[in-house]
């Protein structure tokens, strides 16, 4: 198997459904050759149909987008760890999914957008700084500059993460699943560009988060670079 | 078994959460005659050891808080329908109640309080206003008349909800499960008194709606007194 996930300066492999992948992955113990694409490398997943990023190549079989991915790892590999669990475990895992793109990304990057394009490989800043403008009408140095502001919001969209999590384990209850990793996700693309700290260290959201990166030989924590 | 639920003017059963405790009882396959309580008659849930409604009692058992009926539903009668369908089906289900209490139930409010208000017993609504507006710090006028600038918060709850939707029949997935119950019951306490309408009618949110109430003959259609 081949993962393409986007990869930063360095070589820093930052996306959050680029980790999603990553860990689904993992969870289903199975392994794959990891290769590198940059923003205005999309070229390289022309075979894909689309230019999102990951794209998962298993044998003949492409497969875009982190949540067709994880749902495919399920279908191929049922033998394996389950991801979902059930099938509640995988309709309201859609939800934990569009909950983080719609509501949880969303605050994040209002925090740390400055923070990634530092992290973006040069070869791309151009790209990430005209497109993310564009869409934002600011400049990422503006957006940023507000966060202690966008912080407010970021701070309620946790909420209901935060009372979940004071009550269970892992998101998903008992065990680990796919949904962690949904989340997880956001919570490692922010740390791994960004110092910004808006996880107090007695919030079980942070417990969790590192519950999460020690997961399959410290699977989150092998490839950060921020402090965070 | 006795379920005390919040009764409003002319009987009205309005609470999203005692409607969380119906459909729960409903697809466990329980009856239970319901007791209604006013804001200001809380001695009679006294025996709960909280002033919280509903409150379930069944035989010696009293259980307070929507999510702990359910919960108790699950375990007490397991041989029945399953509330949750599985330990990550629950542990999910917790994130929903919880983003509903911390996200969806708070934008609705601010919309519909007022009209709350006008359906709420008239000897609770001196102690409806006094409490919402000291909580708010706005009248109940002032905090509804600026409706239509929360309806963008409402509307920005609601993505994750319409994309999840959009994707699957139920929030549960392929059937409906006790996460459809809590979110319909933040729908149904907007329908019951208030005609604001913040779903369009070609709105998958609002065809889910429609069908929640449907179900169990049509036990979310049978006590609706506002046109929405």
């Amino acid at each position: 198997m081949r993962l393409f996930e986007l990869a930063g300066r360095d070589d820093l492999r930052f996306s959050p459904h680029c980790w999603r992948a990553r860990l689904a992955l993992a969870h289903k113990g199975l392994e794959a050759e990891t290769v590198p694409v940059r923003f205005t490398e999309k070229q390289a997943i022309a075979h894909s149909g689309q230019g999102m990023l990951p794209v998962l190549e298993d044998g003949e079989r492409v497969i875009a987008d982190s949540w067709a991915i994880a749902s495919y790892l399920e279908d191929a590999y049922p033998e394996r760890p389950s991801l979902f669990g059930s099938a509640e475990g995988h309709g309201l895992a859609r939800f934990v999914n569009q909950w983080s793109a719609a509501t949880l990304q969303p605050a994040i990057i209002r925090c740390i957008i400055k923070d990634v394009y530092d992290h973006v490989d040069p070869m791309d800043q151009g790209y990430f700084r005209e497109s993310r403008e564009a869409r934002f009408g600011k400049s990422l140095e503006e957006i940023q500059a507000g966060r202690e502001q966008h912080a407010a919001a970021l701070v309620a969209a946790l909420l209901p993460l935060r009372a979940t999590l004071k009550a269970q384990p892992w998101l998903s209850g008992p065990a680990p699943r796919y949904a962690d990793y949904i989340v997880f996700g956001a919570f490692q693309w922010a740390r791994c560009v960004s110092d910004f700290a808006f996880l107090g260290p007695e919030d079980p959201v942070l417990d969790w988060r590192d519950r999460v990166a020690e997961l399959f030989d410290g699977l989150g924590n092998s490839v950060v670079s921020a402090a965070n």
